[in-house]
This record gives structure tokens, C-alpha cells and sequence, in this order.
């Protein structure tokens, strides 16, 4: 324990980080810029190419970070397991996805484990980032490294877990100076783990255990789901009762204790929400707990795509148009406004929908260049002119990027559906959701 | 028009009140400390004889608000409501109960606007405050109106909707300083009613319509529902994962964006969160909609005070004893800290279930002396005595006011099931929610 201490007191670290997405490139670049050596591992070689090039490709990071990580020479990338051994933490970035049964697929962590454990020296601290169910880091991944290192946790090498709390696209708070929740499965782990973290992230807050640290991250994101499935499902009887659910959230937020707005839209998208609640759904099996409301909202996110493809019906079919050989624009795929990531984006799905009922599908993202839907169908994002937008039936406004000119998109449109009240101005020519 | 904004203008208004509980007598000393005559209405004659004696019966009226109001002799009250012909604006604020099936009651409101309408004058603007369904004002409210005055509104008299939002217990936010929200039938009746309102209140923001203004109020109180009954859900699987609830939410509560914190407990009470998103669930039946996030919520919280009831059950096994004939004192009986109300409170939903078992049935509570539980069974408070902790099988924490002494109730308990965490301190007679 002196050993790592005194490492991390004279900045003599080697940090590594498994993953370099949007969760593990910031992450190393933190370290990097605060004068750590940061080795960032990958199975992707174009990743890892393009980090030792020095180009970046996470949108987050801001140029004048970049640059001062190139000029302190502190990050580097490999794909090379071996150099695990020789960091003094690790620091696991690896996606939890849920398989198409949407249960927790474990094979990203399960494989950095068996990674770790053959290359994992004596004197390592050890935190597991990615989002999972409660229990995971003492129940799954505390055996794996035990078993694939030969060395004892609490004795050899030190567990934790750390979950990130990443937000796309957020321009106030970043890796730094977000609070960073801290649980290890010992007390010297958790001295050692804050001080490490401590060198990156402004804020370290610590808790009793890392099932306890699980738990928050799963919380937080099991809120977010909750209250938007909350706000679509009120949505949609809105419509129903003529009241603009928007001017009634705008209302809302207007008192100034016990409200935080949530808006509606087509479904939930992103690596977090739609994924981390059922992590957790899936280990109440284990203990005969059935959480209703993620259940339910799960329900209402899994229909959203297709409530919002009866609203382009409904919206068509006061035009004599069926969806069947009509041309329908959808106005981003991006889960959410200003980000350049399209993965589990309701979006998708939609067209997915609306290609099946034979509807003519083109989309413009000016932050997604291509995108595949889950139905396997490829696009390329279509350039926004106003002669396509007088070509199409309908133009699907999905996500409410900032640059979209509604006035102009409005003007230039046959009919528009409007999942994200991108467009304010009340029109004959608009369909809210 | 003229003519009432000129009465605005000068100060020379008579304010109406309907119902002088905890949102109307508020309400009409807003009135009445900014030099506005105000009389209140009620048909109960011991509310009334107390603000004309001068006696203030409201925790949330602080004693300087009301002795300007003694000062400036603005406000008086009455049983009879034909002194509403003297009025300029008629604000009802009465109770919206739900009957005994959980369906909205509205015969509160009915009586009232019975009342208003035979003695309204022409001129006068009326605005409903009592939280109810989304369409009540327009579709429930006026009809009567106009039946019982033989006026038409917009042209003898303004209707509106403007929601209550009195928070009791909160020292921040009174009646003067929330901001108000107010949705008319007309457009005169917007400004009017703005204008009005705005002698009592810093702030009004008007909505395009009265059902939007309606739903607000409902979106306010359904999103403490869903998320005070998504914590409930967390906590029960929390604790049988052995992870404390509270310490999880300690730490997302470092989040700095997209979080708000809600507490465990034995369920929701008070006169809003347990009843208005049912006034909702009941319209939504009427446009073919099912409420699921509203209805799963619903259940949660019909259940928990049977799940705190289980806690006690397995807290005593321990000890060797059963609910039948043990004595069990619980600490609280008002649906949240420092108020004196105990109405829906689910402390009073568990007695009744202990009580039932063969439970020898005590309570404290400093703010309230007597109570009656739904079953019908009346008690009151015992005198809160080391004697008194010692002689109890169990002590129940249902409320936790701020000024229970956690440390003193801690070593004079046998045994504590803590449904609040108001027992801080780790300890083994500590049986947590």
C-alpha cells in the first residue's frame, strides 16, 4: 500500500484504461492532462491507430485538452494486453450491452477480466467503470481476476467500482468535474482508489461498498427512464385531450421546489437509459423481486416508436396518404439533440417501421453520416435542401438538433410530424406528438 | 372590463374566498396583507368564529403575516355566501377528496359553485384552485355556473383555473413567493385574473387555457407519485440485496445534473400526491387511456404499508414475538416532518393493520394530539418518556419529525424498525425499511 501511495504522491502513476470510448478515452485524457501516464487499451486497432496519431474522435473532448495531452506526451494506446502489467491502476471502460433477449450481456467485462488477470501485477488497484447490475464487481468479476491472476484481492491487488456518469454532449460538466461515486470491496482499496481518482476528477465521493456504488449509477439512470416513460405516457393522452404537453411542462418548471422537467419524444435512446434499469431487473429475478416500474416504463418505451408511427399515419391520412409508397424524411437520428451517436436511437427504430409498411425512408443527421437500423437496413444522411423537403409527404422531425431552422424546415414542408416540439410555431402543416 | 381593472388598479377589490383550509386562508391574507379586503368563505362556523376572533389555526401563516392582517383589519370571514354578491373575484379553494372506490369526489366542489352562482353579480372573475381533472373547469365548472347565476361567462363573468400550490412545512416558498400558474376560458378573463392575482402573488404565468392549467398541477403531483413510489420499489429490493437505500441515494444526490432525490418510507400521504394523479387516471378513462406509470405507482403505494407491517412482523420474530399482543409505539403520525396534519397518512394505514393482528396500538406525534385511522379507531398522542420507550416491544418510526432525539429513543429501545431512517446510527436493534 505505501508502494502505490508514494507512486501516486509523486505523479509516478501508470494508469491504464480498458476501453477507449466515450467513457474511457475522456477518462485517460483526465489523467493525461493532469500529468499521469495514461495507457489506453483497445481490441480496435483503428482506435488505437488513430489515438497514437494523435487524432481524436470522441466529440467531448475539447480541442485545447487534446492538445495539451499531445504536448505532455502523458496518453498512449495499445492493443496489447501484455502492458497491463505495467500499470498500477486499471481502470475498466468496456460496454455492458443487453443482448436481443434484453438481458445483461457480460461479455465485454468478462473478457477485460481474463485480459487483466493473465497480465495483472502484484500492488494493482482495480475499479470497474461500466454500468451493471449490483453485485457484479464481487460476484463476477472479483473470481475472474482472482482466478485468472492467481493473486488474492485485499492482499495482491485492490477492487473497486467507479461508475462513470458520462453526459454527451453536456457543456458544463465533463470528466473533471463531475463527482465520481467511489465503493471498494476494502478499506486500503478505497484510500488507494480515491487517490488515484482524485489525480483526474475534482470530486471523489465514497461509499461502504461497491454493490452499494452499483446500485447509484443504476438509480440515477432508472430515474431518468422512469420519468421519461412518466412524460411520454402523458404525452400521449394529451394529444388525446387536445393540451400541448409542452406548454404544460413549460408551466410546470416554473415551480421551484419538488419538479425537474423531462420531455417527450419518440422513445429513449443512448447507451444508458434504455439498457441500465434492466440490468438491474435482471438481478431482482434473482432475489423474487419484480420492479414494476421499470417494468412498466420499459413497456411504454418499447411502444413509443410505434405510437409515433400512428401519429405520421394519422398525420398522412388526412392528406388521402398511406404510408405505403410515400416519401418520408426523418430530421435526425442522433438519440439526442447535438451528439454524434445514433445507437439505440428511437429513431431507428421508426424508420425500421416505416420502411416495412413500404414507406419510401431518407433521413439527415448533420452529426451521422451513416447509420445502420436494428433491422439491418443501411442509409447515408441526405442533404437538406429545400427542394427535398418539398419532394417528401412528410418530414419526421426525431431529434431536436439546435441547428435545425425550424422556420425554414416549416416553410418548405408538405406536412410535418413533430416528436420533439422542434418545430414551435403552431401550423396546419404541423402534427405534434 | 373597465370597471373591475379600475377596482385592481386602485386597491378598491373585494376578494372572495372559498374555503378557509390550508390553501384558502393563506390565500386570502396574501390578499389581505397587501391592503386587499378579503372575506372568507366556509360552512364551518369554528373556522370562521377563529379569524374573526383573530385566532390563527394555519402552521404555514407566520405570526407577523397575520398580525398585519389584525392591523389592517382587511380580513373577515363568514358562513353566509350571500355576501358573495359583494364580491369582485371569487377564488374556490376546496377540498377534492376521492370517495371510498378512489374516484374523484366533487361534491365540494359543486356546492360551492351552487353557492357562488346564486349570488354572483355581474362583472366578477372566478377561478377555481382545487386540483381536479384536466377539463373540470370548462366542462364541469362553468355549466353550473351559468345554470345557477343565469350569467354568461366572457361577457357577465370570467372563468378560470389557477392550481393551489402550497407546500406545507416549507419555510422558503409561501403563497406570495411560489409562482402561480393561471389558464382562462378567455382572453379577458387572462388579464383580468393575471391582474388580480398579482396583488397576492410575485409571480403569475398564464397558460392558453384552463385544462392545460389543470394538467400542470397534475404532472406537478404525478411525478412526486412515480418517483416517491419508484424509491419505495428501490428500497424494498435494497434491502434484501442488503444494500441501505439511503446511502445509495446520499451519493447519486452528487450528481450534478438530470437527478432529483426522493425519500423511502411506508407510503404516501397528505391531501395531494395520494389523490390528484387519480383525478387524472379517471378523465384518462374517458378518452380510452390507460394511466400504467399512474396505476403501477398507485399499487406500490397501496402496498406499503403492508410491507412496513412485514417489517415489524420479521423484526419481532427476531425478539421471539408476534405482532398479537406485543405493544407497539410509532413515532409519527403526519404525513411528512414538522406538519400537523396526518390526512391520508399511511402511520395511520399500519396502526389499523397492527391493531388488527392483536398489536397493542400507541402512538406519539408533538403536532398532533389526537387521530383517527381510516379503520376508524381513535387515539391519542402518548407523552414521548424513557419509560414509555422502555416498556414497547417495538417503536415504529414513521415520521421523522426534527425533533425526535435519534440517540436518546435509540438507547431507550428494545427493538426500532426505522421506516425513515431517522435512526442514523448503525445498531443491531435497528431494523431499516
Amino acid at each position: 500500500m505505501e508502494k502505490i501511495l508514494n507512486k501516486i504522491n509523486n505523479n509516478s502513476l501508470q494508469v491504464g484504461v480498458i476501453g477507449l470510448g466515450y467513457v474511457g478515452l475522456p477518462l485517460a485524457v483526465s489523467f493525461a492532462t493532469a500529468g499521469i501516464r495514461a495507457i489506453g487499451f483497445d481490441v480496435s486497432v483503428t482506435k488505437v491507430d488513430k489515438v497514437n496519431a494523435g487524432n481524436n474522435y470522441i466529440q467531448d473532448i475539447r480541442p485545447e485538452q487534446w492538445s495539451k495531452v499531445q504536448e505532455l506526451k502523458t496518453l498512449s494506446a495499445t492493443t496489447n494486453f501484455s502492458l497491463i502489467a505495467r500499470c498500477d491502476a486499471v481502470l475498466i471502460c468496456v460496454p455492458t450491452p443487453l443482448d436481443l433477449f434484453h438481458k445483461p450481456d457480460m461479455r465485454f467485462i468478462e473478457s477485460a477480466c481474463r485480459e487483466i488477470g493473465k497480465y495483472l501485477k502484484s500492488g494493482t488497484f482495480v475499479s470497474l467503470e461500466s454500468t451493471t447490475y449490483p453485485t457484479t464487481t464481487e460476484h463476477f468479476v472479483l473470481p475472474l481476476l482472482e482466478e485468472a491472476s492467481g493473486l488474492t484481492q485485499g492482499k495482491d491487488f485492490w477492487l473497486a467500482f467507479s461508475p462513470e456518469r458520462v453526459d454527451p454532449g453536456n457543456k458544463t460538466y465533463d470528466t473533471r468535474n463531475t463527482p465520481k461515486v467511489l465503493g471498494a470491496m476494502t478499506a486500503e482499496g478505497l484510500t488507494i482508489g480515491k487517490a488515484i481518482y482524485s489525480k483526474a476528477i475534482d470530486q471523489v465521493y465514497t461509499v461502504s461498498s461497491p454493490k452499494v456504488a452499483e446500485m447509484v449509477k443504476i438509480l440515477e439512470n432508472t430515474y431518468r427512464l422512469v420519468n421519461i416513460s412518466l412524460i411520454n405516457e402523458m404525452a400521449l393522452l394529451s394529444g388525446k385531450m387536445g393540451i400541448d404537453i409542452w406548454e404544460v411542462i413549460e408551466a410546470a418548471k416554473t415551480k421551484p421546489y419538488g419538479f425537474q422537467a423531462f420531455y417527450p419524444g419518440p422513445g429513449i435512446g443512448g447507451h444508458c437509459i434504455p439498457l441500465d434499469p434492466f440490468y438491474l431487473e435482471y438481478i431482482a429475478k434473482k432475489f423474487n423481486f419484480d420492479l414494476t416500474m421499470i417494468h412498466t416504463a420499459g413497456h411504454i418505451d418499447m411502444l413509443m416508436p410505434h405510437r409515433a408511427t400512428i401519429k405520421l399515419s394519422t398525420a398522412l391520412n388526412r392528406h388521402k396518404k398511406p404510408i405505403n409508397g410515400s416519401k418520408i424524411l426523418f430530421l435526425g437520428v442522433a438519440y439526442k439533440p447535438d451528439v454524434d451517436d445514433e445507437r439505440e436511437s428511437p429513431a431507428l427504430k421508426i424508420m425500421d417501421i416505416v420502411a416495412g409498411k413500404g414507406g419510401e425512408v431518407l433521413y439527415h443527421d448533420p452529426f451521422v453520416a451513416t447509420c445502420t437500423t436494428p433491422g439491418g437496413k443501411s442509409y447515408s444522411s441526405s442533404a437538406l435542401t429545400a427542394k427535398l423537403l418539398q419532394s417528401c409527404d412528410c418530414v419526421v422531425v426525431t431529434t431536436n438538433h439546435t441547428c435545425f431552422d425550424a422556420a425554414w424546415i416549416l416553410e418548405n414542408s408538405v406536412l410535418i410530424v413533430d416528436l420533439r416540439n422542434g418545430i414551435k410555431v403552431a401550423s396546419e402543416k404541423v402534427y405534434k406528438l
